[in-house]
């Protein structure tokens, strides 16, 4: 195959080009006030949206970072509410620690409870989550009532997630959810409003993948 | 399993939220210049994101929506730039009809290509494709450099997409990328700006094939 030849070399390489996004960003973020470990989660969510309004959003539990480090250095499991969310973490960065990324939604017995208790599959996909995946990290960008039912667990202290990335995006009930969820007392990363999604939920949990690689 | 008690019983039909969503979404939508088909990739993209904005940035070639019923509808291939685009796509609705949705970007032959011509798999990857996709939708979300390669093809008259769905999302090279799409005389659907992605990338493509499988 032959090499295109009227292309920038600059905008080539994977690296380079991360690098001078980040680096755009830095400049034009503007005031704010997350740590520095925090503003590395800001960062790539705004590198993954083009959003400043978005990325500047999010909402930490003072412990998320930490929660989120240990439970990669642990090996312990990733929930993802949908395979979107699933296929865009990066893997080799939490597998060396042992984490698996599970989504359940479209598993057999999953969609047949669904039908029998004409709900969502996102809910049972939850309670299905709970029993594999105390201390693990729950990944949410799509479905606000995964997102709601993952909260309840936790408040009848049935699922013990060590980190909760909630961020899905919607019209009914999206913002509402991660406003619940920012009431909870357990390690969370949120954000305030309708905005969200796979993308940037993605974004936040290989942030922290990250930093879990890092000193 | 027990069923949610507290749980308001219009957040959980999937359907039933996705009207409300869209009836939500012509309330706020505002003016536009959107043909009816045209506004109906445009919702779904506003559904994807929450972002009105970035609906209404939305660019078509004329020819654009007609294309992407006819390639759906004999059964063209679909190539997607990353696993997140491919695995977005709702696949009932146009296997049905003998499509199938491709991404090159992880094959072993395209690693090897990109690492001896030091340049990125998405480029690649966009290459193999042009070989196989004859008369097929691109829907390419992620990487400015497979859109930028493609619109090389293009022009070079070596790839003969039936459309192309160019909305990647990022600070270099993708308002770019998607400017030169814009000028392309060939069916496409982009955005203005540095906004885009996985998610609305398949927003745009299932709303599509959604009527593909109408009228």
């Amino acid at each position: 195959m032959e090499f295109l030849t009227d292309f920038k070399p600059e905008t080539v390489q994977p690296q380079e080009i991360e690098g001078r996004s980040f680096q755009m960003i830095d400049e034009e973020v503007g005031e704010h006030s997350y740590s520095p470990e925090q503003y590395k989660v800001v960062q790539r969510v705004i590198h993954a949206s083009a959003d400043f309004e978005l990325g500047k959003s999010l909402v930490f539990h003072p412990k998320a970072i930490e929660a989120g480090i240990e439970a990669i250095r642990n090996g312990k499991k990733v929930v993802a509410d949908v395979q979107m969310v699933q296929v865009g973490i990066s893997k080799p960065r939490i597998e060396k620690f042992g984490c698996d990324v599970k989504v359940y939604i479209s598993d057999k017995d999953v969609m047949e409870e669904a039908k029998r208790l004409n709900t969502t599959r996102a809910i049972i996909s939850m309670r299905k989550a709970m029993k594999e995946a105390d201390g693990g990290i729950y990944a949410i960008g799509n479905a606000p009532t995964a997102l709601l039912e993952l909260i309840r667990l936790v408040k009848e202290g049935e699922a013990k997630p060590g980190l909760i990335i909630g961020m899905p995006v919607g019209f009914v009930s999206a913002a509402e959810s991660k406003e619940e969820l920012a009431k909870l007392d357990i390690p969370f990363i949120t954000n305030i409003g309708r905005k969200g999604g796979s993308t940037v939920t993605v974004a936040a949990l290989n942030a922290i993948s990250l930093l879990a690689n890092k000193g």
